[in-house]
């Protein structure tokens, strides 16, 4: 089995975007991408049926922390691993846990050996170091796996984010010696991405750009965003390492964002993303449209019986009225959890599907510019 | 339209079970059939494209006492009733809400007019009286709307029970006639059932199942029954309003019940059914089986790899693992609960199909005196 190959397809000559083609051991990905997350190996209130025929994943993403408590790397590994645990047959990639021992576990400690915590459900005491994530995400065995990484605040100050960014680097050259020295366990190919880190510092974030650039890795990721930083600062900071990361390599934009957060990064470079925001806040009734934002708990909607959206393929988006929709979500209805759920990525997915179809087509930009206004009206 | 007819296809020669076919406005129905139950215009945790694929339903339950709080009549009438508002376009039956008003709202007082009572939501005030729960009904616009009765609780003494019966037989009066004055809203024919009531006394029963037979309905309904009385209790009243009540109408059991309940029912000759049973018990983690009952959460089902059901006609049930539906519901992902759902009403679905078959091969009793002992066991 083979290692994942990016094949570029077309390039905006009017912005960074750029159409390409991921082939990996599970089957091809179309970029720009969107990858729904499934942290717990779920996609929250999703069946896999509906992420494959009504949201039409092409990769979801799961959360090592959260998997390495839940079901356990035991049940995984007598599973053949989370494709098959989970009943998912396309691209997975796994992150490497850092970020949630960070931002769910009740106690943790950080030294250059790695992240000691206390997890956040039953408090048993667990090491996360760059050897033991990887040795994680083997028995988990994503198609593109992550390097462990530290995540700085938002707003972190220059010697605390180059420290940080340091400890990074350092520990990015121990997943890879671990990486390099073990092997797939299901029998098709691991692919490992660095992160680049450095928060919002113009030449940390260049010079950590060219370390994680002189791995030759399979692909490259922009950590530490969306963090807390301006949104200014946000497409600054991406269009630096857009700039400085390789051409001929995925670029993956962790944890972003909004619709129109997406768009712009694809257009200063990005080919991939994640973000819980369509699952989570699609189960607090905010809707994302192609005519814009919608509150379904708003009263306006409580007898408007037009579909939820007929601006995209969707069966449930386009069946389901939003006055249906709202009373599920104010009854408090497992239904109006999947139906929002499924719909806000339906609409990721949508979106992603039609910029590519806008890059190859050329007018890419102008339609960029047209839609985040649209997608930012308030309904 | 038309009246709903109950067309007797098969009699079985050795119990009391039937196989009909009923037609409505909305479509047939094959009996022995069960009805999902969608209280609040939902079956709980299940879409309406799976209800159709997956589960097979062929007719829905809604709560009148649920639907006229949530979303309220005005929203109901302006989406052209609950086939419209929820997008089923399959036949629909209504309970009165009595149950409801005195099993859920926090304060309520009986009189001769009705029950007034103090709503579990907000506590508002309101009035149901048989002229009322009319009204409602004709509004939310089932195919079968039910008439108002008052349920007296299991083991109710004679006097109790029969001053109870008596109510409900003035009730009936007061619906009928007020049914009668009143339209379909909707351009299709509603069908109105009474109950039969008289606790678990022989002779009330008796009495109520003439009285209910004399107003010669479309359809008649056992109530009272599954309210704590013993299972002897319930299958020794059953059977005997089955043999009180006409052979040309569909009999539709209240509220019961598990899997061998049903099947025992069905012998004496049942041919509706409904319960929160399938829905409420498969969210805590009970599976009913092909092969016996399962709870989900036990860790014996840690490491169990097989399909969670490979014996009924359900993708989910034989598609996702008994070890992957364990972790989802432990680890209280929704969807466990949509999974858990889906596949315990395929089961219930499945279950009267194969009565019904059996009913029609001639070989009804001797598979179901196989089937209640090899759904009990504890897996």
């Amino acid at each position: 089995m083979a290692a994942l190959e990016f094949l570029l397809q077309h390039t905006d000559t009017n912005s960074g975007a750029r159409a390409a083609k991921i082939l990996t051991d599970h089957g091809e990905i179309l970029t720009p991408i969107f990858m729904p997350v499934g942290t717990v190996a779920s996609v929250k209130a999703v069946t896999q049926q509906q992420l494959l025929n009504d949201v039409k994943a092409q990769i979801i993403l799961g959360n090592t922390y959260h998997l390495f408590l839940r079901p356990g790397m035991d049940v995984m590994q007598a599973a053949g691993g989370l494709h098959k645990f989970m009943g998912w047959d396309k691209p997975i990639l796994t992150d490497s846990g850092g970020y949630q021992v960070f931002s769910l576990s009740s106690k943790r400690k950080l030294t250059e050996e790695g992240a000691l915590f206390q997890n956040h459900i039953n408090g048993s005491k667990h090491l996360f170091s760059p050897e033991a994530v990887i040795h994680i995400q083997r028995k988990i065995g994503a198609d593109i796996i992550m390097a462990f990484d530290e995540c700085p605040p938002g707003g972190s100050l220059y010697d605390y984010a180059n420290t940080s960014m340091e400890l990074t680097h350092r520990w990015l050259d121990r997943c890879i010696a671990h990486f390099e020295t073990t092997t797939d366990l299901y029998g098709y190919t691991q692919n490992l991405f660095p992160i680049v880190q450095g928060g919002t510092h113009h030449d940390l974030r260049k010079l950590s750009c060219e370390y994680i650039a002189s791995k030759d890795a399979a692909g490259n990721a922009i950590g530490g965003l969306s963090v807390g930083e301006p949104i200014e600062k946000l497409y600054e900071i991406c269009a630096l390492c857009c700039e400085n990361l390789p051409v001929n390599k995925p670029r993956y934009l962790m944890g972003v964002g909004t619709p129109w957060n997406i768009i712009e990064a694809i257009a200063l470079g990005v080919d991939m993303f994640d973000c819980v925001m369509p699952t989570r806040n699609g189960r607090n009734g905010m809707l994302f449209t192609t005519k814009g934002v919608i509150n379904i708990n708003n009263k306006k909607w409580e007898n408007d019986f037009s579909p939820i959206d007929d601006g995209i393929d969707c069966e449930l988006s386009n069946y389901y009225s939003k006055a249906y929709l709202r009373h599920l979500i104010v009854a408090k209805e497992i239904l109006g959890l999947q139906i929002a759920s499924v719909h806000n990525l339906a609409f990721y997915l949508d979106i992603v599907t039609k910029a590519r179809e806008h890059i190859t087509a050329g007018d890419f930009l102008s339609w960029k510019n047209e839609m985040v206004i649209i997608w930012q009206q308030r309904l």
